[in-house]
């Protein structure tokens, strides 16, 4: 089956990582199927009926999203309160929809990678800035399987906020999206 | 200078915990601004030039809001991505307007206390789960206090969720109110 990637930028084509990623997922229609949020609800109300149906269509389920703030868009969030109700991502009655399903976050981090360490600038890892997300997957007894990360290549504050993707070279950018897609692919 | 609270709760009248807090905040009006998100902006359009306007008028700042998935709820995040632009929260050309003011963070948590443990059930304590908002203030060099929080009470999966909180007992309630104010007070 399909992998399942929900993606939420809130600037899908001025994006640098994301879109790219994205690019390269759509390669490739037969093994991935690109969600794009923004596009699918941009009044921000989301229908979680067809998504259950979405997620319940596909096999393993990747979230991609750019880090703002050190979590993720509002609209993903508002995806996870919407979409993982009782009775179907958890709890009695059907909540079985996520049960070891392989799951997984791409996240764009901004961030140079020396700043997420208990001695960097933020103290945090990425897997310790992502554990409201694992936790969920947790909590609804998903099979999650890590993260993978772009970080930012520059140091200064500023690119971890909206809007402030860093240009990458293209190599580098190039050689992130094999590696996204060879990560779905070992999930 | 009065405290800002910041309430992000997509339902608070039908709300048990958030509800009561706001209450008591709203006795002492000389002391604390209580300024609920979502009645202020049901379209989810944020207006960010008040909201800045809001936060230099007042002295010690506070979130509160449930937590629903580990996170806040989708509209406190836009808040977030909205407000602390560029040049305001962080950067040059005057982005000092969080520098050195006192911040923390009031959150309702739904699951029991003892879930919240390395061993426990989540695996990570409530300040691992609030490290994305401890790193934003962080990166805004405002001075973080930490966080109030009030646990559940039952075990069961489902507390930690949109609409699913408990009823507490009352005096519970109200002892976690007086002690919320003081919390706030002590910053």
């Amino acid at each position: 089956m399909n992998t399942l990637i929900i993606v939420a930028h809130p600037d899908l084509e001025n994006s640098v990582v994301n879109k790219r990623w994205v690019e390269e997922l759509r390669k490739f229609p037969d093994q991935y199927t690109v969600h794009d949020l923004h596009e699918a609800y941009p009044d921000g109300r989301i229908d979680a009926d067809r998504e259950q149906r979405l997620v319940e269509a596909h096999g393993n389920l990747a979230l991609q999203f750019p880090i703002y703030w050190f979590n993720c868009p509002p609209l993903l969030k508002k995806w996870l309160d919407d979409v993982l109700t009782y009775g179907w991502a958890y709890g009695s009655n059907g909540g079985d929809k996520l049960l070891n399903r392989k799951t997984a976050l791409a996240v764009s981090a901004g961030i140079k990678e020396s700043d997420y360490r208990p001695e960097g600038r933020y103290r945090y890892t990425l897997g310790q800035i992502l554990a409201p997300f694992e936790s969920t997957f947790r909590y609804c007894r998903a099979d999650y399987r890590s993260h993978f990360a772009y970080y930012g290549t520059e140091g200064e504050p500023g690119e971890n906020v909206p809007g402030q993707e860093n240009e990458p070279a293209s190599n580098l950018l190039d050689r992130s999206a094999r590696q996204y897609l060879h990560f779905i692919d070992s999930l």
